[in-house]
């Protein structure tokens, strides 16, 4: 017995994901409660060099997506980057969840080699399957999710580590 | 071919662990070039009752080393959680990245199906290897080691996201 390609990501992206959301529905009821506009939490930086709230949701979105995109061959839906308040955010959550779901086990398991390059300017990082699912985009995904999670908390929002780990 | 359940841990767990050393080193260089005491970030909170930086490599730590001893049979270092520098929270680190290294691959393999109970006060939850590896080991982990990364980054330490992916 082994794990595989699918196991290691599907499954585990789409639980955050929805961990992801239900943070958010606790983001929304607490800018509710005090009259806050969405912004003052969307666009939220830790530090003034620092990506906002907003952008934090969206690349952990692109993170998991793109990974799977890669790995099946399944075109991810692309996202206008536009959004600005949490229900918007929600729905981005959601569709991602939605492609993710819609592709099938199959055309992820086997991929461990496949060569991968991604492009960052002019440089090209070569990467086979599992390095780049393992190495970089659950590294990544989690990031942007913790830093989602962490801006929040910064700001007040009660959620708490469970929320984020829900049940795996 | 399929992934192992060495492969989904130790390489990924030893490789954070390594970069979120070379991160503890440019916060020591950020409080040596102003200055400032440890403590001032070692106990630094992203909100009153979040836990602090040396809590945060604690548990990163500890989260590691934990899946891995539960999975492997092999008893992991005891740690006093008394760490209120950057040297000392460096010290832990490399020594569950030694532990890690320490542990036979072939221990860990074959592991998936284990069955795990993990305890918080009387509350008994039940995993088996896999999931417990995948759904809550390595999320927490990850979680641990992008709070200490926001904690810093948040207190203008210069240290960005390649820093923490390093090289996968």
């Amino acid at each position: 017995m082994t794990i595989s390609m699918y196991q290691a990501s599907v499954p585990r992206f789409v639980n955050i994901l929805g961990n992801l959301s239900k943070i958010l529905d606790k983001a929304q009821a607490h800018i509710d409660a005090r009259k806050i506009a969405d912004a003052t939490l969307t666009a939220y930086r830790l530090f003034p060099d620092m990506l906002p709230l907003a952008t934090q949701v969206q690349i952990a979105c692109d993170s998991a997506k793109g990974v799977i995109a890669r790995l099946s061959g399944v075109d991810a839906p692309v996202f206008e980057d536009n959004e600005t308040t949490f229900a918007a955010l929600k729905e981005r959550v959601a569709k991602t969840i939605a492609y993710l779901q819609s592709v099938p086990a199959d055309k992820i398991d086997g991929t461990e080699d496949k060569a991968i390059v991604t492009k960052r300017g002019d440089k090209e990082t070569h990467y086979v399957g599992m390095q780049f699912l393992l190495g970089h985009a659950v590294p990544n995904f989690y990031f942007h999710v913790t830093t989602t999670y962490n801006i929040l908390r910064h700001n007040g929002v009660e959620i708490g580590k469970r929320d984020y780990l829900g049940q795996p």
